[in-house]
């Protein structure tokens, strides 16, 4: 393909409507149409480049940017297909467009090329791993953070029960700091689907719960362990808490408990460290 | 002190002078102003009304409430002075006041009663101690989460230097979990400034930084330790790291560092139960 592929499309009018999927772009929730979702930043306009060119299930539709950030991202753009446009603005146009002051001025619409299946994901696990469960997040900070926390922590997928909020949502992604896009998930069924689907697998489950029988520090090492969390306040499900084993946090009594993504950074530390996964 | 004291005056009209305060809460950012700051929420008052029943430094100015969540902090409002107003509301005027719906119905003003200096603050540190030095955190949501973690694992005291932001902003206050009206904390000079002040109190200093010498687990136990975290991305100042020991936690090389709040998180957790504090 000759260079020029790669030039930027110039917007002068932000009713053109090359980029109307750009418009006022804080209020969207593109993640129920069509897999699409608003990648922002550079940093997670890296992870988004990484995945379209690593074989991996994202790539983007399309790409804005202010103009002085063209030569910053230029190495990113090169990763993608040539097919995805990538348009360039001035500050006002770039802010007209996306309907706030948007310093960053890097934006993307991702998609999703293709669905990630829960026995497709399971079944291409290594053999040592670890996954982490999530039921009931539903608030977009913690389910961002998560990522960031089983990226950090090498966790090799997240499995987020259908009562999850969509981890595709744009602030969800921002706060992962691109870690949704690579870390493979799927969001789907209730937990118990979750688990049974994991069960036969070799994995050790341990829930993470405030009244927790065992000590967090005290979980023995194991090629394959599945952490599974629930929703900051209800926590998991009294029926999960039953039938696994299950590991608490030490912490002063008599107060709330931990942030959700916070306890979940903590367990995966340990578990990673443990294992010798980090 | 009569009981009539504690009945509750009910407002009619959102412009009544007596709520002014409470008018258009979320956009007010009272803390520049007399030390004076916004509660939301029945967990956020009971720590209020620990603090003002407990000798602690802070109280309430006025009290706002939904007129269904009376009877649920019945005994909160009992802790706290008599002279205390207490206004009750339904939920047209409770929301019109406020300028948003504001679902929790559990309002007030909070002040801080007298100021807490540094000095102050180190001279009745037990001879067990784990206090918390920040510099540069200017965001809210990790203030208050420094906070909540702080609660969680024991810390004695918290120290933020003039450039992190007052974590008795309303969003700080709400994230923490009321935890900023629990641990004591100040906010004042430089990091440098701080660090010369713990100074010869018999502190094992450690600044966390993701190029940190020494493994986290690898800290030593010691009745007294002082955790230094810095800012996300540009993290702690060269000179502090070069001054004191510093501790890293394992994570996947080639990403961005932890979200700063889990990173204190996993360290406090890590330094708490070495030294039997939790």
């Amino acid at each position: 393909m000759p260079d020029s592929a790669r030039v930027a499309q110039r917007i002068l009018d932000p009713a053109d409507p090359r980029i109307a999927a750009f418009v006022s772009i804080r209020e969207r929730d593109l993640t129920g149409r069509h897999n699409r979702f608003v990648a922002e930043g550079t940093v997670v306009l890296r992870m988004l480049a990484a995945s379209a060119a690593g074989g991996g299930p994202f790539t983007a539709e399309a790409i804005l940017l202010l103009e002085n950030r063209m030569a910053g991202v230029a190495d990113i753009l090169a990763q993608f297909d040539e097919t995805v446009p990538v348009f360039v603005a001035d500050a006002a146009v770039f802010n007209a467009i996306a309907g706030f002051d948007m310093h960053r001025g890097v934006l993307a619409i991702g998609m999703r090329q293709r669905p990630q299946t829960l026995e497709g994901l399971l079944s291409t696990l290594p053999d040592e791993a670890l996954i982490l469960a999530a039921c009931g997040l539903s608030n977009h900070d913690n389910v961002g953070a998560i990522f960031r926390n089983a990226a950090a922590f090498g966790a090799s997928a997240v499995l987020l029960d259908e009562t999850c909020c969509d981890p595709l949502y744009r602030k969800a992604i921002r706060v992962s700091v691109g870690a949704v896009l690579a870390v493979p998930f799927v969001r789907q069924g209730t937990a118990a689907d979750l688990l049974a689907a994991i069960e036969g697998r070799g994995f050790a489950l341990w829930g993470l719960s405030p009244r927790g029988r065992t000590d967090l520090d005290d979980i023995p090492p194991a090629p394959r362990t599945a952490l599974v969390v629930g929703a900051e306040g209800e926590g998991l499900p009294t029926a999960i808490l039953a039938a696994i084993r299950t590991a608490r946090i030490r912490q002063k009594p008599g107060l709330d408990s931990l942030n959700v993504a916070t306890a979940t950074g903590i367990a995966l530390h340990r578990i990673a460290s443990l294992n010798g996964r980090v």
